[in-house]
């Protein structure tokens, strides 16, 4: 099998940019990733795509064929759905793709257009990653959901806001120098705690914004890489997914991600290390409670143990595990089918030396992904290595 | 590599169901395909499946797991959107992962539920498989893009209204036995060009249904069908994607379909075959002249050939190479992302004498499905064979 290396990454700013389409967010995006790689449209063998709710805010299905054209791509070009997940499934068929040998240079990316939707219109319309029957029609939003799970977590475990409002802390800090990001402004534990609740335990400063944004990268065969003498030596050396029963009625715990574990085991498995390798991460912090389940589901911390991590100074940037230095979701935003493969993008930046927060991370050699969709019912985790 | 064996198969009826959810119909169409395929679903290790437009027609996403859920598999659930194309592109995924070893049981289906959006509310859902922004925006429905490729077939080989009646003649007769097809009822070529037009020259016989309706197939390895001693003589042994541009504005030809033409070329490939060797087809008849462009493109007929290969009775049930033996779209039903795994369905009952139209086959060895999404932005050809 051949090793499937990163060899372009493409990000717009991620934001309020209520007036670009996905097709013009995606085309900046996937246009950097080919010329950092200095690969030609024609040379892309396949497209793979993440969007999560175009119909509802673009009023448009289909978008495989139209992002590839709008980079100039004609090839297979297929569209992944996963909620929130869905370029990290994306990421996650492409780089199967090229370590079967089916294809030496393949595009992935995600796109999504939120805020010409309005807050309540983005609200509404991610609540269908939820179970409309069980959950929607009850009145359950997105924040609603992690909010039972923050206080399902607290009665078994112990936790408080404080302990949330550190991750929100330390993420708005990473992203301070990243010009990617939607948020570079420092925010403190007692704003934090002082702003308004959205849906109890949770408060704003919890909760990821609706953002705009497209995310890119070409990944290439060993192979590839030699004959065109790209140096690319980060490779994505570990994939891995998890499901789980859709709505949060038919889990047995609200405060343990069994799909993030699962997809974890699996990924660490096929790159042969385990959750003590790892360097640097980036987790799907959607809500601050979710980067607490993350970091516990994918082992580096035991259940009950994530809480205190941020506010011990565990997983901040000088940190054992820094987590989240691009901004994560809460600070860099979280424009959902970009989020996937802006998580590799960062970490890909993060590995080569190339990212703002690189120096923090010391000389990161192993780095994973975790990307989710609803409330944990999808799952990708991926390991990226420096192997050259 | 391991072949990729069918197990087993599962349709719900085809046609106007507009209580049913698209959970509730898949759940049938899954749970029938487990069964015949003596495949508990704690056994199944991936599902992969195909909708297109949930998210209006039920105010659902992220379907994936809660498909899993309805048929008890605890396992990754991906949903695939390639338009009317979803669940062909949900099969090539599922034929890889059996066939790199990866898993050794997938359940791989589509579902759409169309009925409850009303005959305009559907129409109107279905536009955007095409561009929002270059095609919908300016009033063209999918009736007229498939108008514009039957007067651009014309202008360029020749043909008539009444060649296009002959295609939905043959395809309403062949329906007549098959219990899940929509319409079981004979036409006459008189009929087909008396009724109303929609889009000249396509009128309301050259057009497939709304439907609402369900699909599954069992996959699994070799060694797992040895080991289970499962009967499973049918094997998908091609499988084939192609690409196009996703407006018909920024298409060099409307009377080609080169997105078929690569899938059938790498599909054909795959298998070691050539278009000779195929005994049946199922493929993609949304609009008669959508028939006439695929047997062109799958190799079956050079251009302008095609679309006489009806009125010369070349593809009926007594012809050389029967097509869409199971009424195809125009008469069992297009329910959009079911479409794709339900001609792998209606093929392995074909090859495997289950079929009511079986007999009418001879003795079929080759099959070929072809499923296409919009105006063939994207395509999925499969090849089933009798291996055993």
């Amino acid at each position: 099998m051949s090793k499937v290396r990163i060899a372009g990454t493409g990000l717009t700013r991620f934001g309020r940019f209520p007036d670009r389409t996905g097709r013009d967010l995606f085309a900046e995006a996937g246009l950097a990733a080919l010329d950092e790689a200095s690969v030609e449209p024609g040379d892309v063998e396949h497209l793979y795509f993440g969007n999560f709710m175009g119909e509802l805010a673009e009023h448009q299905g289909h978008m495989g064929p139209q992002m590839a054209e709008a980079v100039g791509v004609r090839a297979p070009a297929t569209r992944y759905e996963s909620a929130c997940a869905s370029s990290g499934v994306a990421v996650r068929e492409a780089v199967r793709t090229v370590r079967t040998g089916e294809a030496d240079v393949v595009l992935v990316g995600g796109a999504e257009r939120m805020t010409n939707m309005g807050t309540a219109g983005a609200t509404e319309g991610l609540s269908i990653a939820a179970d409309d029957l069980y959950e929607i029609r009850a009145g359950m939003t997105f924040p609603a959901a992690y909010a039972l799970m923050a206080r399902a977590y607290f009665e078994e475990f112990g936790g408080s806001a404080e302990d949330l409002a550190h991750v929100a802390v330390k993420n708005h800090e990473h992203a301070l120098p990243n010009e990617h990001a939607q948020f570079r402004s420092s925010i403190t534990v007692e704003e934090a705690l002082d702003a308004p609740r959205i849906a109890d335990p949770l408060g704003l400063y919890d909760s990821c914004p609706i953002t705009d944004g497209a995310s890119a990268v070409v990944l290439v065969s060993d192979d590839y890489a030699e004959r065109a003498g790209l140096d690319a030596p980060v490779a994505v050396t570990g994939t891995g997914q998890g499901g789980d029963n859709l709505a949060l009625q038919d889990r047995e715990y609200f405060a343990r991600s069994p799909a993030t574990a699962d997809a974890a085991e699996e990924a660490y498995a096929d790159a042969g290390i385990g959750p003590d390798d790892v360097d640097v991460a980036e987790v799907h912090d959607c809500f601050t409670i979710a980067e607490v389940l993350a970091v516990e589901a994918l082992g580096f911390y035991d259940p009950g143990e994530g809480i205190g991590a941020a506010r011990r100074g565990e997983t901040t940037r000088n940190g054992d595990l820094p987590v989240n230095l691009s901004g994560g979701l809460k600070a860099k935003g979280h424009p959902v089918g970009a989020t996937g493969v802006a998580q590799v993008v960062s970490l890909a930046r993060l590995l080569s030396g190339t990212h703002p927060r690189a120096s923090d991370a010391g000389d990161p050699r192993v780095g994973l992904a975790h990307n989710a969709g609803g409330t944990v019912a999808s799952a990708t985790v991926h390991v990226l290595e420096v192997v050259a």
